[in-house]
Formats: structure tokens, C-alpha cells, sequence
């Protein structure tokens, strides 16, 4: 059924494969007046596209961002916004020797099995391509967000592997190609991608993703919570397997004395293990959330398989492929942390508003 | 906003503070000519329901379920079902006390704050008493799941503070008030309780469910991902913080080579890394989530906190509270998965069916 | 699938058969701290139920609407509005002879043949009863579009059979029991009604719903407009067979130069052919809508039919039926356009407000 | 808010103005495996395109569709398909005149009153041609409904002013220019033509939409019922101001006796006066609608209307536009039914099928 739309007044809805003529979307739900140039949406693509760094994928998409509509001199009109990214770099043909097989830990059996045929060619819709359509979505919410409340998202590497990389320094982020807030663990970082490379496999990752300034109020009882809203929004990324919100697994082995937040006087609390959201709503605190991503499944080692006539093969996959795709998700994460929020702004202001 | 529905083809809304008169729901989208009666939807309350063992909160509310529409000489009809379950042990007096002021680790901060008012009798809509309507309403997609494609979901405590429960035995789950899969760690279990309730304190938890005989093809991509959904629906659960499918965050120091489920004939997998889900889509094997519910926040321990004029004050809560509210969120946590499931096995139905 | 709701802002969600033990609703995204007391909302019921002039159904339902969720205090919390009224009058027996067949003009041959089974009790779900908790949420959107804007709905009848009503006083509307806005109508009225009781048989009508004081700017192009949300609410009550906005099908006619709305300075308008709605947006102007309702098809006259055994056979209905049901249509249809309008409302402010 | 989507098992959401750079929509929930090339959206956005005959709008746009994503080597994939029409006789200039007033009868002003700012080239978004993407949705519909259960949908010109067009000749409707189904008529509809565009006026029309081999069963009471979402879907066409189902208005003097449709064995009626539809699901009946369409706004007539700046002033529109917007209405009133049909299959799916 119909599953490539999120959100309810600020609605985001894509289309794409990733070999195909296009990815793009339609966003519905811009407040009208907000000025949007191409730049605004092209600083986010760059900072996800591939082939910007030696640490990420070569394929080498520019990522041009188009905006079709419900832009006029300049600014928003309140109608959707089409946006669309032509696709340059395809190579269909590499993807010819994988057409009647299934690659381990993509999504080549289950699309073959549950549509009954399957747009082969990198994936197709299952590709990492498609979420650069969310980082263009994301990076409108972004703009609206940081103009009427000063809202920023910041998403960042917290682990590689068994590499820790500690929020030590917060405006360092943006100035390394792995997102990572400690200067002191880039050295590392950049060795465990070099040997990747070199074995032909990848590694895992973790990722946070921290929100200032939010307002206190965002989220809908009960099932429409901020919470579960974020937790929606970010395991619909690839390879996400895991989400926590403040303490997350933590908690597990917490006793409530340690855990509950005391109160404080002007809508302070004396710590954050919540995350910033009590009962699905914010609380004005720093929002903070953690996901796990899956060491990428396209690596050079071989790897057991069966064909679409059901029988035993080997694959090794050759493709242009990130060792850490985690590195990548950092703003992808932001989008869709920003697609939410935007959401719940306006929804906040329809019903308290 | 509006936030108290979850489901598009199989649609549950629902309504009900703590201490009001009742609570209730309506589920739409029943398939028609399913069996129901009302022993089908009270079996999995008193599962969930208080007062039911020393282990849990002394509350002791009967739950009994009324089905007051949609079913017909005992089969559903197609229209919604009309649920209601009317609150007998109600004592808004013993809330008198906090009504002016905020509960640490509590709803009252955020919802007084959004909404400029509360209904403070025991959290009202924030209430873990709200989810009585969700096992009611997951028990029908259960029946359904069951009866259709023999779909089991099964969930368990996997931890309690530092106790763990490995699954040992299924057949026992069941027959113990902690929801344990292991006989040998009860006595532990009993022993943690006991001295929670002695010193006033909670500890939190972590709780998996897995789901056996879902076919492959559920979940529809790229945003309303079976995994995405399930995250969703599970994060809507009061107290819970973090979610993982399949490997969860195990994932961020594995490689790729060891990540990957390599797939044999047959439609099986030689491992299940993936929890069971691949590209968001469901494929044929188990489905394993795991869930970290925090410790109670109400405790007899005081706290910190303020009043509604911003004066600080103490807090020391003496309702009747679950020590470890992980336990009760197993048939809670069943429930939504049975919810979501229950979406999609329609939603396939509908595209691919 | 699921189509017991409407609204996106402000959403009903019913339940309930005719001769269940209840019916209900619930009614999710009201704004927190509105004042509602059940008179509030009896007051509407009282004006559709039946049983309470000589001209309608002599079914007689008290109607007693109950709230169950909510309201704290004597105000709306923001959370989710349960409502329910107990069936009382319930004569289950008097379809006995009906469950096999299908009465003609009625929904009890295609519920069978969509659900493949159906509560014959009164139409179970297709009867008109349905519709009272229609009113119940209506009434609570009047009261807020009264309170926040001074927004006024008002449906007449405009015509019954060959007999106009015109609006000739306003005020007269509430004051007789067909809700005739022309006072030298109602004898004839009388007449026509005591002679279909007389020939057991019933008749057509026409309804008029005015909307004064509505703001510029609600309704959201391109597909949810205002007069398309309003068609759809309106279309969705039993026997409306044909929905007109301002001019409606006059315009067939007409010449642009006639229908075209000139306009003057301060938001005015020389004329209101367009019926207070451009490109899907009100303009300010009063909205003007007429529907058609269809008569009833229970009448006592014969008429031919087939059993569930596909044989041939004849009907004649003897319950307890209006003669001509779009008298009661005026309440229902204005509580329909509340709906309408609270949640365009409400849309409003989330992106523009 | 968000109202650029229509549908929820089949979902339809565009973009675009009718000077921007393009046009565009996403269509979500194609059913896997449907053959579908440009050649089958390009045929019925032909039928709607201007510039097509002397007697609709000389703007010569080619609408050449362009398929952005969702087919793979000829076949739908079950991924939401991207879709694109280029705007290529763009004449922006010819609407500098108007960009600090209102046309009258159009969606300038309340644009302006709702968004603070407005498109002012053509329309922008309120602009018929908006509709080619619905045509074009429309027409993978028209394909899919057509090969699973040969569901034609078939609509005319039924009234152009006087001159009334009956259903003569099914097979000459798409003959001629008018899609009028009476060629007795043809000379008087040209005559009728060229004397508006000599007079610089135009005319309302009515349209009628006939739906064959609709099975029993489509349509989800209460609210979502077949006939509420074709009027929801009909309504939303620009310019149409009224919706009759079956017999419309002809019911308000129609008695009980006369209007219901008697029932014969093997699923026939004897007549059709409901429309195909009773209780809002489909009897398996012909569905017979008619729809009432203003004459078109832009003429060359002068009107009184004003400025941004609140000052008198008058108007003559000397653009490209159609004396009876009702002729290209009719492909598209095809299209709107069309994709509420293809919802309503998948909907009854999902539950019932």
C-alpha cells in the first residue's frame, strides 16, 4: 500500500530508484513567506552525497537539487513544493550480474518476494539514493525551524566500531568528513576506513542526534508522541537497527531514584536522563537520541546466496559502497529528525496554538 | 493535534483518563466474519491488569471488557467495534495533593504546559491505564493473526535490573507473574521486588517479543517500514526509551561479513541478524524486538521538584505503583506489535493481494 | 477498510449499531479550556432525535449523550472527547421478518453482499441512527466556531415535495417543527406529512445550510477544498443524493459575465453566486449549500424484493419511520458542516495561523 | 495545511503552477506488475489539453508526460511512480497586468487573503492546469480498473447553457471535440461557441459521468461511503459547483414509492434512481453522476473588481481561456472518479477481499 509519505500538516512524499531518470518528492505544509533558495536545500545534499570524501562511496552524484514549484520571487507560496534531483552517474550495467540473485542483508529478497519483479539496478528503491530526497525535505523544516524558534538539530558520529567519539567539541562537527565531535579520534577513524577498504568490509555505527531551543508542548498523546514519531521517522532510514531516546538501554539496569528528572524552578531539571520528552511531549530540555546503523551488507567478501530459480550461488559485490554508511546517515538522521519536528510545530499550533 | 489513532487499514482510536468513568476505543477495519467474544479480549487484560499478583500495583481495577458494537450473533460484522472498560477503583482523593504540582519522571510538567490545564487524578490521559484499550484492541489482531496465517507474538521479560532472563523455556512465559523464560531466575525476580517495595524504589527493564510464522512482504517502503511502524507503535508505550530489531545496537561494532544474513534455499536465512526484516520489509523469518522500559517514577522516595507557581517543593508519591512496570508491558507490548502486524498483513492485502 | 472517521485537525471517529446496546464516538483534537457541559451538546440531540413531533419517527430515543473522557472540570483538556448513548428503545423483533430479505432503497443488500453477513436489526450500521453521534460532535464544533470567531451555522428546510420554503425569517427556523424559515409554509407542511402517514408512503426534500461570519482563508487546494471537504461530509448522510455550492447547478446556464463575483473594497462582493467559496477557499461571504434528501424507503406501500435464497418476494416496512426524513437532516447537516469547518480551522492556523 | 494528496490505498499527490517550470505528481499504491507505458497517460491527457480545437483554450501546451520512477522495464514495480509535465508555453508577462489585482470568479483573492501572498502568473496553483496530473493519475487508474474487472468509465457533455445533449450514441462521445454523446447537437454547440468567443463571454455546462461493471461491495460507511468521495473528488475540480448522484435533485418531489429501486432476482434492479450506490456502497449497478460547471471566469466582458491596495478598479482578461470550461472537463471529471474507484478497490481488499 502506500508508504512513501510522512508527516500529516508539514507531509513529505518521494519517489525514486536509484538507477532511474529522477528521485523527488512533493512537500506539503510550508507556511507561506519563508524565503527558500536552491542553496538553502543544496548545503544539506552535499554534506550527505557520496563521492565527496575518500571515507564514503565514489559514485559521484551531484546532487543537483531542482525546485519545480510553490516557490515564487523567492519565497514560499503555501502550495507543494516539487522538488526533483536527476540522476547522472548510472551505471545499470553493474548491476546486471546480480539480476536473477539476492545480495545477503539487502532488500533484493524481500522487494522480489512481496511485489513479485524488482528494479534490480542498485537497489532500486531500496537504495541509500532515496534518502537524499529527505536530506532536501529536511533541510526546508531545518531553515523554518532555526528562523521562528531558533530550533537547531545536530547530528553527529558517537561510534565507529570500537572507536568513541565524545561530543568534546561541538562546532568541530562539520569540520571533518566524519561528522565527529572529537578532533582527537580522527586519525583512528580515518586507519579503520583505510583497512575496510583494504579487507573489503565495513563496520557499523552509532550515531546522535541532538535538538536545541525546542519549545516545550511538541508531541500528541498517546500514540502520536514525539518520541514514537521520532522513532518512526528514523528507523525508516536504511540500515538503522536502533533507537534510543535520553538514556535509552540504560534504563534497563537504573532504579527510579537515579532515573526521574527533579524539577527545577523556570522550566529547568536538575539532569536529562528523559531525552527531553515526559510523556510524549517535549520539555523544553535538549532533545537527544541515539541509532544504530548496520555495517553496510555490499562489501568484497564472499558471501552465500541462492538465485531467483532457488538455487546456491556465491556473491561479491563490487558496486561503489561506503565501508561505514553511518558516516553518511549523520544528515539524513537530521532530516528526518527536522521533518518531525516540523510536523509537530504545526500541529501544536493547530489544536494550542 | 489529533494523536489518538494508530493504523490505516486496521485502525484503532481510543479514549479514557485513569480516574474518569471509563475508558475506550473503537477498532476499525475488522475483517468481517471473525469470531470474537469478550473472554477473546479478557484473557490478555488480565494479563495486563493490576492487583493481579504481589508483584504488580496493588490498583485493582476488574477491566471488564464490553464490546458494544460490531459484533453480531458472535462475529464481527465489518463496522467499527465499539470498546469500552468503565474505571471502579477509582481514587481521584489521592491525587488531591499533587494537582499543584509536577511529578518528576512524570506527564504532568509537559501536559500542563502544552495545554494549559490538567486532569491531575493519577496522570489522567498520561496514565499507564490508558493502554488497557490497546491490549483489548491487540487481543482482536491477535485472534485475527492467529486464525489467518497462524501468526504467534510472544513477549517476555528479558531483564530486570541485572537479573537475566534468557529463553529457556516458552511454554513458561506464560505461566509466571513476571513474564520470565527462565524457571531458574523467578526466585531472583522475587527477591528484586520484594526489596524495591521495601525501599520505595523502582528498577527498569528490558522486554523482547518475537513473532513467528509472519509471512514474507509485510511493511511498505520507504517510510511506513514494517520496522518503522513497529518502532513507532512500541515507542508509544509509556515508560519505554529505546527499541532495537533484530541485532539492534550490537550492529555498531560489527562488521558486514558478519552482519549479513546469508540466505540458503527455501526461503531461509543462515542467521537472523536483520531481527527479520530486510529494506523494511518482512522476510519470512522470525522478528525480534527488544524494548527498554524505564524504572516507575513514582516511588516513596522524595524528590525534587515545583509547584504550579514555580515554588520548589518535595515530592514523595504513595499511589500504587508497579515496582517494575516492565513487567505489565509485556501484554502491552504484544498488543502493538499485533496492531501493527495486523495494518499490514491488510495494507499488502490491498496492494499485493 | 477503515471509514468511520472524518476530519484531519479535528477527527470523529463513531461507532454503533441501530439496535445495539450503544452508540458512540470519539472526538479527538478539540481545543484545551472550551467550556462543555452535556447541555451543550443534549441541545442538538434533542433537535434530531426522533420521537419528538408528530411529523417524524415515533421511535422514541432519549438520546442521553454521556461524556466519558476529556473534560476535567467543567473544560475540554485537549485529550481525546469519549461520548456514548445507550440504544433504549430498542425492538429488535420487529426485524425479525426483514433478516432474510433486502429491503429496497436500503443499504441490507449490499452490506450483505460487501461483508458477506449484516445486523439486520434496523439497518444496524446504515440506519440513520448512526447519525446522532454525528450531532453529539457536531455540537461541540458549533460551540468553538461560536466562541473563537462567532461562526454561525443555521440549516433550514428549502423544500418538501412541491411546497418552498424561502427564507423569510430566520428566526422562525428553531421554532417549528420542520425547521421552515417561511411561517405561511407550515400548514401546508402539516398537510403533506398527515397524508403520507395516511398513504404510508414518504417524500423528497431539499435542505439549506448557511455559514455566516466564516473568515477569509479556510480550505486547503487542491484536493481538500472547502466545498470538496464539504461536499464529502455532507454526501456521507444517509439519502443526500446531491450537494450544491452557491449557484450550484443554475451555473449550467449561466454566462460568465452573470456568475462571476465583482468585487468591492473592503472584501466584499457585489454578488454571491460562487456561495462564499474561490478555488477552494472561503472568501468571507456567507457559504450557502443545498442538498437534496431522498424519501424514505421504509413506507408501508408493497414493494418487490428478493430473499438472501435469491426467490422473489414482496415487502412491506412497518416500523418506525419518518415520513419525510429530511426534516431531521437539518441538524445532522449542520453538524456535519461544523465538523467541516472546526477542522478547517484548525488546518488554517497549523500552516498559516 | 497539507491538501495536495488524495486516496489511501491509492494516493495521488501533485505539484506544480501553471507558469512554474513544471507540473508533476507522485501516484503511491500501483499494484505491482501492471503494464504501463507514456502512451497510456499521454492518450487521456490529450482529450484534456487546450489548443487541441477552435473550441477550447488556444494555450498550446504539448503535455508530454514524462514517467520519473515506479516502472521497470515496462511493468509497475509497486513503488510509487514519479510523474512530470514540463510547462512549455509559459507567457508569464501576460500576467504582470493583473499582479496587484483580483479577477473576479477566481482564486486571487482569497490566495492572497489566505497565504499574504499569491502566484499571480496564470493562477499559479488555483490554475486548471493543475488537472493534467490528475488526468494523468487517472489514467493509470482507467488502465488497472479496466484489466482486473473491465471497469469503463465513460463521461459527457450532458448540457452546454440550453442546449441539453442526451446519451444518443455512447460510441460518438469521444468522436467529436464536445464529448457529446448526441451528434444532432454538434452544430448547435459550435454555433453556441463561436458566438460566446465573438461576445467575449462564456458558459456553464453539465457533465455526466457513467461507471459500468462497478462490482457489489466498493464504498466504507460511514463516512468514506462511495458516493461521500466521488463528491469529495468531483468537487475539488475547479469550477464545478454542484454533484447529483443518480436522481439528484429529482428526489426532492419524489415519493418513497416512486424513488426506491426495486430489487430482482440475479442482483438487478428494476430501475436505477439511487445511482448505483445504497448506503454508500456500490449495488453493482451502472453509477450515474452529473456535475454542474460555472462558466468560465476569464472573459473579455469588463468587471468591476480591486486592488492590493483596496482601490476600484476594472478588469478585462484577454488570456488564453475556454468559453465552456465543461468540454475539458469531462476527461478530467473521468480521471477524479477514476482514482477514488481504484482506492475503493484496494480498500475493499484490504478488509474484504
Amino acid at each position: 500500500m502506500t508508504g512513501n509519505s510522512i508527516g500529516q500538516c508539514f507531509k513529505v512524499t518521494t519517489f525514486g530508484e536509484s538507477h532511474g531518470f529522477a528521485i523527488g518528492g512533493i512537500i506539503d505544509g510550508v507556511p507561506p513567506g519563508l524565503s527558500l533558495k536552491k542553496e538553502d536545500i543544496q548545503h544539506d545534499l552535499n554534506r550527505r552525497r557520496p563521492g565527496t570524501s575518500q571515507y564514503t562511496s565514489p559514485r559521484s552524484e551531484l546532487d543537483i537539487i531542482e525546485i519545480l514549484s510553490g516557490v515564487f520571487n523567492g519565497k514560499t507560496t503555501g502550495t507543494s513544493i516539487g522538488l526533483m534531483i536527476k540522476n547522472t552517474d548510472q551505471r545499470p550495467q553493474d548491476y546486471e550480474k546480480i539480476k536473477n540473485l539476492y545480495r545477503p542483508g539487502h532488500a533484493d529478497y524481500t522487494y522480489e518476494k512481496k511485489y513479485g519483479l524488482r528494479d534490480y539496478r542498485g537497489g532500486g528503491r531500496s537504495s541509500a539514493r532515496e534518502t537524499a530526497i529527505r536530506v532536501a525535505a529536511g533541510a526546508i523544516a531545518k531553515k523554518y525551524l532555526l528562523k521562528v524558534q531558533n530550533i537547531k538539530i545536530q547530528g553527529f558520529l558517537a561510534q565507529m566500531g570500537n572507536i568513541y567519539c565524545d561530543l568534546k567539541n561541538w562546532d568541530q562537527i562539520n569540520s571533518n568528513p566524519f561528522f565527529c565531535p572529537d578532533p582527537n579520534q580522527l586519525q583512528k577513524l580515518d586507519s579503520l576506513i583505510r583497512n575496510l577498504k583494504k579487507s573489503g568490509d565495513s563496520i557499523g555505527a552509532k550515531v546522535t542526534i541532538m535538538i536545541k531551543n525546542l519549545p516545550v508542548g511538541l508531541g500528541e498523546p498517546v500514540f502520536d508522541r514525539l518520541d514514537a514519531d521520532l522513532a518512526h521517522a528514523l528507523m525508516s532510514i536504511n540500515a538503522v537497527k536502533g533507537i534510543e531516546i535520553g538514556d535509552g538501554f540504560l534504563v534497563v539496569t537504573k532504579h527510579g531514584s537515579e532515573h526521574r528528572d527533579e524539577i527545577t524552578t523556570q522550566g529547568e531539571f536538575k539532569s536529562n536522563h528523559s531525552g527531553g520528552i515526559l510523556g510524549g511531549i517535549s520539555t523544553g530540555q535538549p532533545i537527544v537520541i541515539h541509532i544504530a546503523i548496520k555495517p553496510t551488507s555490499s562489501i568484497a567478501i564472499p558471501g552465500k546466496t541462492i538465485t531467483k530459480n532457488n538455487e546456491e550461488t556465491q556473491i561479491i559485490t563490487k558496486g561503489r559502497h561506503d565501508p561505514c554508511i553511518g558516516i553518511r546517515v549523520v544528515p539524513i538522521a537530521e532530516a528526518m529528525t527536522a521533518i518531525v519536528l516540523m510536523d509537530h510545530l504545526l500541529r501544536f499550533r493547530a489544536q494550542c496554538g
